[in-house]
């Protein structure tokens, strides 16, 4: 078992998150062509890597910036997991798209920027698809769990939690990664925690550092962001690891299973 | 005028937001009863009080807590504020009662839950109401802004800023009030900024003292948590303030106009 | 009376730290030369301004960086004071130069640095001297109060509290001026605490705004980096206020007596 | 090699600190009778700890707590130390205490309150002995290497730096352990760091899991605050582990070796 306190292993598809090894969800910050995302999909398969990840609406700070492929998108990740076998995960930021996404979506994202939305949260909730729930940018632990609840009363407990940094004084990095909420979301909810190294450093040098420091705290996976050519990525550029790091990521991920 | 830095002023029926003189926005946190929220409309107006503010839907961190007596308690408000002449305010949680509170409501109140809500500020952004928008826990003053642009691109520039504290280390307020942040506002986005004192401090004995210094900083008005009976308040009542002390407030910011 | 909750008055010579008008500490970050603390000194004397302010030991992030003139500095500071009739304020960073503050400075300062420096904290405590205790990065109020009791524990409670903003996540100012901190320390303690919104803001055009705002809260006092000129500022120039700007700070302040 | 980069190892007498395996330090919180110590000691060195922790002047916040058991407490610990050929690690508050210190300490450690007393880092720096520096509760990383380059530029880089975790608004840990710190002060200063769950996570039972992620993500050492009979410390009892619980984090980490 690589938790540190016993979780519900949550299905997806013949997958499982919370179970004896660690997942690990790969993948673009935004689907920017059919061919990057199908390119990515299948080198991410070949490694090992379970999920694929890639934003279609990004949330943007900014209303000027790039805000995703929106449902074309949607239809490229489908075909790169339909074509690898990889599941795939992207977040919902309006509840208008829910009834496709239950369709075609693997795991929704619900996002940091909507932890605390809880009309969304009782949306999803109201489906039986497994939700990824990420740390809003300040949430207490406590708050985290309550937006669980959330979801949970509407009926849907196939909830896995996303450690994804907290903001702080610090500006050094992105982020600062809360790994020791990996333990504590386990214990008080009984439920699985992945973490993102990605966001939570904002470094592409230090993520595979703290991928492995996730796994050693208990992790039921990680969610990294990868790209064949991060300097060419649309978003995220500076956090994003090209594939061969990610391969070696997954290799030494491996020894703690 | 009171602003340090020029601001547009905000059109409410004859009211105006950003004007000569500050507004005071004063209110139960929730819409309790009929007899409540037209109670507390009366007192409030004879002491000039010129907006009522109310919860109907309650964002509320645990989903087993009092959500808000929903659109029964806006027509109880409504009712106050047709009898009384006061504007109402109130807060959207959800983009599917939009239609509905643009016939019925004053000012829309985009939460601090909310801020990061993309697609309900452009759904409110697609109106021509007056959105009093709550700045995230920990949103920059950066983000804020660019949350209010979210709004502006999609039509709507009738947009207050609201300052409630955000959240730190420190624990014996409920948060830290940032009202650095009013100046910084009204120069860098020409619109007008109130201030929430009541959950930017949570004690109700500081609410008037820290009334006091928003104005001489050049807020261009107050939103505050007002009962008839703060102890029976169904939430928030340790930063509530009973109509006596609101009165008392309303004169000491008359020295400002 | 300017403050909300009563304290007890603090005699600096004749002057009075908490009593019935604000005190105005102004003054360069570091005293430079004779002749440039000689001529700030005469010309805040002009306007209004009871004591003068100024860094001969000065605590700086990197060891590379300018560290003060020292005690050559201190006799800069001393005949300023004595040529104006201005209180000297300055800050003490080593037991070892504690006789000497005590002889020649009117007004011992403890810098944010050495909040949490007991082994400081007890010296001063061993004299009769006023001290000024500045908040300590992101100290909780509650520990601020407890170094102020350390002190007192020795012997001394001439103690005037100093709020200057604490770390927060948010970066368009220097530091989060906590403005609620004015009346809980009065509250609290029963103890005078002024205002430093040059170091609250870092930002020059932002001091005279929030010093209203100090003001109104209640604050017994200001202390305001100013110099003759700015832009020739060694240090802290980016929230160093002219002479004509600190004139015209206190003129506001006036109106609050 | 433990450390993700390249680091100057540190010689204690025979032992390295940033050598091919990381070091335990471990001991009570506050050194409180000679039987005491020395019973933990000889606990201690049988599983493998190499170096004793245990405060003798302690920082408190309230002057009314127990401040330590003072310089009799030191050779409690120096008896300690040689009997059972543990190195000895204690925090120096006061330069006063300075030769004393050099005469019996192995490693003298700097705690987070003193970690911007510059007059204390430069008195240390003027030492050959090597200096355990914590970081201050809200330190920025670029903030804790200067205050290493305080000591440094005095003539001594004998360091180790020592994550204690940074405040935050998360309430349900003592402290939010940043532990991506980790890498980052390896790879900016070249000098070795060890991270202190105890503090970093303030809860008991979270040491032992936030200890692996420490050494995963390459600490080069653990300080762990450990005693016979926890519920009886005077101090931190609540992150203290005991004697049992301290010989299984050490064997956890040995397979990191």
């Amino acid at each position: 078992m690589i938790s540190k306190f016993e979780v519900k292993p949550i299905k997806v598809g013949h997958r499982t998150i919370g179970g004896n090894a660690p997942v690990i969800i790969a993948g673009p910050c935004s689907v920017e062509s059919a061919e990057q995302i199908m390119e990515i999909a299948i080198q991410a398969k070949h490694m090992g890597v379970n999920f694929l990840r890639g934003g279609i609406f990004k949330p943007r700070t900014s209303p000027h910036d790039f805000q995703g492929l929106g449902l074309e998108g949607l239809d490229f990740m489908v075909n790169a997991g339909k074509h690898t076998g990889l599941a795939i995960v992207t977040e919902l930021m309006d509840a208008k798209h829910l009834d496709l996404f239950v369709d075609k979506v693997d795991v929704i994202q619900i996002g940091s920027r909507n932890m605390y939305n809880y009309a969304l949260l009782k949306a999803v909730g109201e489906t039986k698809k497994p939700i990824l729930l990420k740390r809003g940018f300040s949430a207490t632990i406590r708050e985290w769990i309550m937006a669980a609840e959330h979801i949970a009363k509407s009926g849907n407990d196939n909830i896995i939690f996303c450690e994804r940094g907290i903001r702080t004084f610090e500006d050094y990095t992105r982020n600062t990664l809360d790994l020791t909420a990996v333990p504590i979301i386990q214990k008080e909810t009984g439920l699985p925690i992945i973490v993102d190294p990605s966001h939570g450093t904002g470094i592409r040098e230090l993520v595979g550092i703290m991928s492995e420091a996730s796994i050693a705290c208990g992790a039921n996976g990680l969610m990294i962001e990868a790209h064949t050519n991060p300097e060419l990525s649309i978003s995220d550029k500076a956090q994003t690891v090209d594939m061969l790091e990610l391969s070696e990521i997954v290799k030494k991920i491996e020894k703690y299973k």
